[in-house]
């Protein structure tokens, strides 16, 4: 399968691509390097990108910006920051990628542990991994051409504690490697419409 | 206490004005009739309709439109709908209401059964339905001043049968007198960071 990772030189993304490439090609997208390099708040830059890459079989992303902070300083700018490249970033890697994507084709998204699981200053985030998963569950059924959808909800990566891991407290981290099978099960795997927790 | 139920004209909103009203002084908000109007999906006339009632007990919003239709046809612009309207306005009716809202008081907001039970051209809808029933579970902990929210999600309506019955295949419609209970529950109860799913 050709399989495009976008957010691939993140840390999931990475983990993603090193659990894949052995047996498919890889196509690692990234906001500043990659084999592509895209602005998924921009849906323009997603349809240029999409061009370049041509026809392919899955497409993983793992990639979104959205604010974290208390939310008593929380206003409708910074829920936008993650409504506008979290959410829709990804929600247009669908509906644009409808066009790009083989029959039997599948779409991985990336919601977090935060959604159902909240921590102090994860309002914006845990908003749009609720819209995220929610519209993996809606949109799978009505999908053509036997297209599936799904989506993983990473726990608190190992590799991310020296960075976030006060933040969590109590919450057990998760390998990057472990966090990766769920992408393997979705992209290689036959379901759709699902919510794969890590946790 | 004195609540302010935006969207007080339509549906949901007149049958949990009926439920409130004999102990309650309740503001009716409309989009063009009511005791004030305003339009949700400008934050800047949100401000101004706060403005005008003054300090309140309770919010509840039973408002927002979203866009139906077959996920085939959706684009970023109809996902847009829901976004600005029944997702932001609500999220913006929490974040300016704080500054209005009386120490103990409470928000209530209405997300809507196709969130976790999906129907067949209901992506958008799905999709704010997610981002706002999050939103309630993890800004309820962070809120100060004893403030809860929760957040309801109706079913079908017996009264939207008319209009909505062919596309809720196998629903079971709920009054509108029982649908208001979860917002009495709400308001006058002491729970936070709950879903009241009427079903």
């Amino acid at each position: 399968m050709k399989i495009v990772i976008v957010g691939g030189t993140g840390t999931v993304g990475r983990a993603v691509a090193a659990a894949l490439q052995e047996r498919h090609e890889i196509v690692r997208v990234g906001r500043t390097s990659g084999d592509y390099t895209t602005d998924i708040a921009d849906s323009a830059a997603i349809r240029r990108t999409f061009d370049g890459i041509g026809r392919f079989d899955a497409l993983v992303s793992a990639a979104g910006k959205v604010h974290y902070g208390d939310f008593a300083a929380v206003t409708e700018k910074e829920v936008s920051i993650g409504l506008q490249d979290k959410l829709m970033g990804q929600v247009n890697l669908v509906l644009l990628g409808r066009d790009y994507i083989a029959d039997g084709g599948s779409f991985t998204l990336t919601s977090g542990v935060v959604g159902h699981d909240p921590v102090r200053g994860s309002v914006c985030a845990s908003l749009v991994n609720g819209a995220l998963e929610y519209f993996v569950r809606a949109a799978a059924f009505e999908l053509p051409r036997g297209l599936r959808i799904n989506c993983v909800s990473p726990g608190l990566l190992v590799e991310s504690l020296p960075v976030f891991g006060d933040y969590f407290p109590g919450h057990e981290p998760v390998p990057g490697a472990r966090v990766a099978l769920a992408y393997v099960k979705s992209v290689a795997g036959h379901q759709t419409g699902q919510v794969y927790h890590v946790i």
